[in-house]
């Protein structure tokens, strides 16, 4: 049975949309911070989100499926479009229509390599279902914060939870899911090796954001 | 963009698998609980359940959902589809696999009807997507209890939740929703005219399901 044709193009913006993947304890956050701190220097407008949980309904999303119980797979991928789609809607998109920089730690590829290869449900069936929820909306650049997930995860300090617990070969799967959607799309996502330090990475990234922006890094 | 080929067949299960869909106060909760009773009443295993909230984390779902504020509609589809999905893989696909007879209050056409017609998301889009998330499980019959929506808005009291807000254009939509999905499917749709007694509706369902179980009504 095939899914319908049923995403649109994607609407143009005035903005720029940038994405941070990759696993748990490789820096996204604090690249994000680096990149936004830069771009606000530079006196743009920016936006800095995360999913799940950027919004007050992704909030209550994200603590139904971390810290109840079992959640069936195919439920936990839906919810997590559901959050997704609500924070393209209320959040991401009205910033891009604005002319804003939006940088999000996590965006639709986590879905697709965490739910869709990690948890086997099928990558392109959830990428397919994820974009229908955001009307197709893709980053202009995804920054991957490539790193061994054994180094990731033991940099992580607090208590697991579900997907940290899920063990290394669920994250060597995800890791390698990152890497192959990165290589054959080339030009949404730049591949930074993250063991490498937090402002060498960062000038890496700033380098191909300004290009993007058309200015001097 | 089309959606992928990720809806697996059915499963085969033991069980019969029976829905109750149409709009709200048309009775499908009277009319539940009377083929419930007249089931166990022979000596079937039945399992009467519903959506959404048919399971905890259901509960939750449905709580964020009807209580919070705005949900953007595609968020409020996936919501629904998760809460399905978990329904289907917990309680309802347990209950076929060991030969109950599941009677469910709503079931996917409902968010056809709702999220796909009234809210205008796509009919098709949105079926693709549940059915994605219930691996393909349909019921063996579906109950239409049909009503103006005029009438069955009239009988509910309490305070009205969002679908009932909606007001009556969007009730007359998802109705010829669900009539249309009816007649398209007769071998697993029973429409009935929920202006009759209840009675005189429970004797017709009755008959209908005794067809499917191979036994006298």
């Amino acid at each position: 049975m095939t899914l319908p044709d049923a995403v649109p193009a994607p609407r143009e913006h005035a903005g720029v949309f940038v994405s941070f993947e990759g696993g748990d304890g490789v820096g996204k956050s604090t690249q994000l911070r680096l990149l936004a701190d830069w771009l606000a220097g530079r006196g743009r407008d920016v936006v800095t989100t995360r999913e799940p949980g950027g919004t007050p309904l992704g909030v209550e999303l994200r603590r139904v499926v971390m810290h109840g119980d079992h959640v069936a797979p195919r439920a936990e991928a839906l919810i997590y479009a559901a959050d997704r789609a609500h924070h393209v809607a209320t959040v991401i998109r009205p910033a891009l229509e604005r002319g804003a920089v939006v940088l999000t730690d996590r965006f639709l590829d986590s879905s697709v390599a965490y739910q869709g290869v990690g948890r086997e449900l099928g990558a392109e069936a959830v990428e397919r279902i994820n974009l229908w929820g955001v009307e197709g909306l893709l980053p202009d650049l995804t920054v991957l914060l490539d790193l061994d997930p054994r180094v990731g995860l033991s940099r992580l300090t607090g208590a697991p939870d579900r997907l940290e617990r899920a063990g290394v070969e669920f994250h060597e799967r995800t890791r390698r899911a990152f890497l192959d959607r990165a290589a054959a799309d080339p030009g949404r996502w730049l591949v930074v090796d993250a063991a490498r330090s937090a402002e060498a990475i960062a000038a890496t990234v700033r380098e191909r954001v300004a290009a993007l922006l058309g200015v001097t890094p």
